[in-house]
């Protein structure tokens, strides 16, 4: 396994395109990508690309706006974590040496109606499946109402993250929704499912987002740019018991083997980004990840310790809550983020000094993939 | 890269199954390829599941089917191409030394009114679209109608490829259609798009297909059968010229590669696999793999060369068109018919002395890939 460095990033701005398919959106951030990389679409040797629920081949209809080169295409989806799958299998691509040049890439166009419940056949432990429910804002009910019970975490807390988030979100001009919300405006937005306001889960959209990887040595090339290498690649899947229990989670598992990669501990990352469908995801983030104890993570929120400025910020892009989730692009907008946080081209957002940071996605039905960047001094 | 064995396949019988999910499809096979392999499932480092239209994660569903063990699922689609994509990503998962064993799995469910025209953006040098036509018959029929006008091909040549692999299928125990047809019996069969009548055109159908990849070193260990091992993996996509003209055709450009790989050419190969969703392009495919020269196609069937007992046997399980194409698990259906051949445990459709035989499949909008296996000595 040698070295892989990301040396081109791309994304639209996530929001609604009633013009423009997801395929367009595929076309524009490889060339964004490319440029940023500084260079041609003929030098690059493999792609995957990263969708749900978007047809079939998105890839190679990719392919066809960008101009035929002949090369493989790969379409991988794991629900949420499809752009994140598409990176992992570009990164081995580069790393086992195999291919130099690498386009991982996701697009997403999502229906208003797009539901985790488009998927036609639940596996038997589906919690939604079993708690008669599939609409994602009541598991999230479910699962902050059980974390209110059992933590006494209070819902100033739970709303708390989406405010920091959406603040973050303000400077990144690709977010979704870049406004400010008050404490008050979370509590009183439109009611989904009590206590789940539309202001505590993340928005449907479209867009695209892509990331050019190459072999360290062929990236050393480059020069002027600090070289970003990808540090930790962790992919796992849920565990579950005799009783399907998920103990221990699908993330704490992931992200002990992405410490163990890069030889450190949570608290040695510079800023994280996470997967937080809604808000109560992100807290039991905080302890999932290895940041605080179980119970404990409510006080990292309340304290102002993950936002920018804090001793570690978490979702610095404005998360899936203010940047968007397109599903298909999401895990690869975070890939984005870290890359202008590590670069330091993070404008108002930047996270002083960042030199390493984490990217986290969850896919339905309990996949979990972990990538560490790190800046190269 | 080192070497890799096929070490277990297992495929359901292809058809129509109301009360059967993919996903159990899914489940059947894999535990059929574990038990051919003499493996446990929780030998099973990592997995690729191959599936079109099948909704989200398929791969994690047949997980939780299966028992989770924490192991990397990733759902690959390629269209047609599903099932060999899946095959040929955990090939290089184990030739890369990353994983040792790897399951490589395909599955597919297809309503009757299943057709490629349920991709919702095709691209723009889609040739059906530019005819102003997205059916699979009519496409077959313009393609049908070219060839006989190019090259003087008759309809019943063309019809042979139906008769011979439908002879073929008789014997396979797994085949949709293990059903002798006539030569009349394809002319006078129901008429889609004249001149394709129903049986010169693949079936819509469900089923699944597996296989387990393992290092050479360890699939040693195995010891009794003779050793499989993956002497090529090729995968291309077409490249198209300013004018939109497929030259030269991916299936040769794909097997030229696989062919140097292995250091032999066509004729070296004991039986050959290809995609003839319809039976002209079985034929076309005599040529574009360069077993003879363009026009030279029809001789080939006319007499007998690509039969079970002549020269170079074509679609010894039946095909698409007879054992049937479910698109998820094809691929690893051909797979799954040249592991038994090379291992002589074919029965009544075994070719003899089978020692090295090669899998094609042509994916919706140009992708190729070919996997040639060999039988160690």
């Amino acid at each position: 396994m040698r070295e892989v460095a990301v040396i081109g990033v791309g994304m639209t701005r996530f929001g609604r395109y009633e013009d423009k398919s997801s395929i367009e959106h595929g076309v524009e951030v490889t060339q964004a990508a490319l440029k940023d990389a500084g260079l041609g679409w003929k030098e690059v040797q493999i792609a995957y690309c990263g969708a749900a629920q978007q047809g079939m081949t998105p890839a190679t209809r990719v392919l066809a706006g960008l101009g035929t080169t002949g090369i493989p295409f790969i379409n991988v989806e794991n629900a949420s974590a499809s752009g994140s799958t598409a990176f992992r299998e570009a990164y081995l691509a580069v790393a086992t040496g195999l291919y130099d040049i690498a386009l991982a890439l996701g697009v997403g166009k999502m229906g208003r109606a797009f539901a985790l419940a488009s998927s036609p056949e639940p596996a038997e432990f589906n919690l939604m499946k079993t708690m008669g429910s599939l609409q994602p804002a009541s598991f999230f009910a479910m699962r902050m109402r059980r974390r209110m019970k059992e933590y006494g975490t209070s819902i100033d807390s739970l709303a708390r993250v989406s405010v920091k988030n959406h603040r973050h979100a303000v400077y990144n001009p690709y977010a979704q929704y870049p406004k400010e919300v008050t404490l008050e405006e979370v509590h009183r937005a439109r009611m989904i499912c009590d206590p789940v306001t539309v202001l505590h889960l993340c928005p449907t959209g479209d867009g695209g987002a892509a990331a050019i990887l190459c072999s360290k040595e062929k990236a050393e090339k480059y020069g002027a740019r600090p070289l970003i290498t990808v540090a930790a690649s962790a992919f796992r899947t849920q565990v579950y018991s005799s009783k399907r229990h998920p103990s221990p989670d699908v993330t704490t598992v992931t992200a002990k083997e992405a410490y163990e990669q890069v030889g450190c501990g949570p608290w040695d990352m510079d800023l994280v980004q996470v997967h937080e469908a809604a808000t109560v995801e992100e807290i039991d983030n905080y302890e999932l990840l290895g940041f605080c104890n179980p119970g404990e993570g409510e006080r990292l929120i309340d304290d102002g310790v993950t936002q920018i400025g804090g001793r570690i910020p978490f979702n610095t892009d404005g998360g899936l809550l203010a940047r968007g989730h397109p599903i298909g692009p999401t895990g690869l907008a975070q890939i984005w983020e870290t890359v202008m946080q590590l670069r330091g081209e993070a404008g108002q957002r930047q996270v002083e000094g960042a030199r390493i940071g984490m990217a986290h996605m969850i896919g339905y039905e309990g996949v979990c993939i972990i990538h560490i960047l790190k800046k190269r001094l």
